[in-house]
């Protein structure tokens, strides 16, 4: 059974043991790249098409040229496969905008001016990555997460006003993310669920938040300034189906508390419940199985590029 | 005369067009890691004392081992060694936090206790790299430069609030400070001032803002949450023994407009003067070259690590 499976764009299998970038790539010197996490679940990418399409509108983003689908679905299947069918795994899409000695040594290309690139585009990396999933998901999926609310600092109206903060594009530079995760364990806690300067609710570091009430599900819309979530995508399609009122709307912690459950989503650890909110227990509902379950069929699913 | 410089950690001088890195590298996978950009002039590394005091310093807000200095300082300058004395280049140091494989596929370290640590540290990824300075360099420390203000979408009282926002750390994850100077580039720009919510001053995407007023310098305080000014304190140093009165103090955008001149201080363009903003155009002082002397005399010392 392969521990790790490494598949370059063009569709070579690589030795995940032999160094694979250089030391200008702009993905790692600058955090200037994309990325998308797709759970392989026998032996197959669940949810590829979906994912497909937000690395290809994170790459539009941050003025990348227009990744290869084709290349990127061919890539991710060969390495699906080869990990095999046996077990789940984490598998990575990683984009990068290349070299800096590809782009003069300055890592800032020549404005795109009218969709006319003034120069032959640098060359970008790209590679598939799968890997076992994190031993924190099984225990997510079953008992839940504990939760923390942490301030980004930002209000839901910037997304709209500053596109250069790259809110709602899943780039490289992570960081700060990382480090709310850290800072949550610390506090003994699982996870945080970002809140807005107007304590509106934003998303995980890592995951999309949906509440459950009644028969309704609710997330942030992404003019909030949130990821626009693969998983909740497939949620929703499954939910609509089952009669479910499944809603874009915006939300305060208040929401939170006062909910049915709350449910942070992700593509690999899938529904987590939050079983404590900033030390607040939360009971499980009734039917908190039924979300789970729509979840797992949807993302087995692949989605439809024209459904983002 | 070398094009390229790229020397390890352990001190072995590497061929850069050689693959360094692993896929796994949470340096890039996450842009976890931090950073420090020197410039070699007449091969030596500029201010390398302060450097590696703010790579220290970044290190530990992202809560990575303590750099081994003397080992950074040893590849510092065999790298500039052999990077030579004939021109100027631009020096990296890049520590990320290693491999996802040495830390359980999660990325996720075990919580520091008390400063012990749990386990055994993962290595750590660490070198150095040496190119040119890039083209833009010379015409804007001759000519100045034009330069736009851009929210930053945050408060001044942030950084003391949210510590997991990273603020005044030199992380990887630049994907939103070169989005912003994309969008600069685009609108006619050479570079960016970012503010806060309050209209206040806060940093450039790679630059500390200095402000010159009578015979005053004044540049927005480390609490406002912008990261310290390796050139810009060389610079102080200078000036304080001129008998310049130098000072860390809020600054509004309006105080950018009344002051004698503006400048964006960084390691490699060192003192580049905005010669418009936002569109107005602004004059040079008579004294402004005494501004980029004491600049190119205070960087030529290495500074202290107690200095930081």
């Amino acid at each position: 059974m392969v521990e790790r499976v490494l598949v370059t764009l063009d569709g070579a299998i690589q030795d995940p043991d032999a160094p694979l970038l250089y030391a200008d790539d702009i993905g790692l010197l600058r955090g200037d790249g994309v990325f998308e996490t797709v759970l392989v679940r026998e032996g197959v990418p669940c949810a590829l098409e979906l994912h497909l399409a937000r690395l290809r509108r994170s790459a539009e983003s941050l003025e990348l040229p227009a990744p290869d689908l084709e290349a990127w679905r061919f890539a991710v299947e060969m390495a699906a496969e080869e990990w095999g069918a046996e077990r789940e795994g984490t598998l990575r899409m990683v984009l990068t905008r290349g070299r800096d000695s590809d782009h003069g040594h300055s890592g800032e290309r020549s404005a795109n001016k009218g969709g006319v690139l003034a120069e032959a585009e640098p060359a970008t990396t790209g590679y598939v990555f799968v890997v076992p999933v994190p031993a924190r998901v099984e225990k997510a999926r079953t008992e839940g997460i504990s939760v923390i609310t942490l301030s980004r600092g930002i209000s839901v109206d910037l997304a709209q006003n500053a596109p250069w903060l790259l809110l709602g594009a899943k780039t490289l530079s992570y960081a700060t993310n990382m480090s709310a995760l850290r800072f949550a364990q610390r506090m003994g806690a699982d996870d945080v669920i970002f809140t807005s300067t107007e304590h509106r609710v934003l998303e995980g570091p890592r995951s999309t938040v949906v509440v459950q009430r009644d028969n309704s599900l609710i997330t942030p819309p992404a003019r909030n300034g949130v990821l626009p979530g693969t998983t909740q995508r497939a949620l929703y399609a499954q939910a609509e189906k089952a009669g479910w009122d499944c809603r874009y709307e915006p939300l305060f912690v208040a929401d939170l508390i006062t909910a049915d459950a709350v449910w942070l989503l992700s593509s690999v650890t899938l529904a987590a419940r939050v079983a404590s909110l900033d030390g607040l227990r939360m009971s499980a509902p009734d039917n908190a199985g039924e979300i789970t379950e729509m979840v797992n069929r949807g993302i087995a699913l692949p989605g439809s590029l024209a459904d983002w």
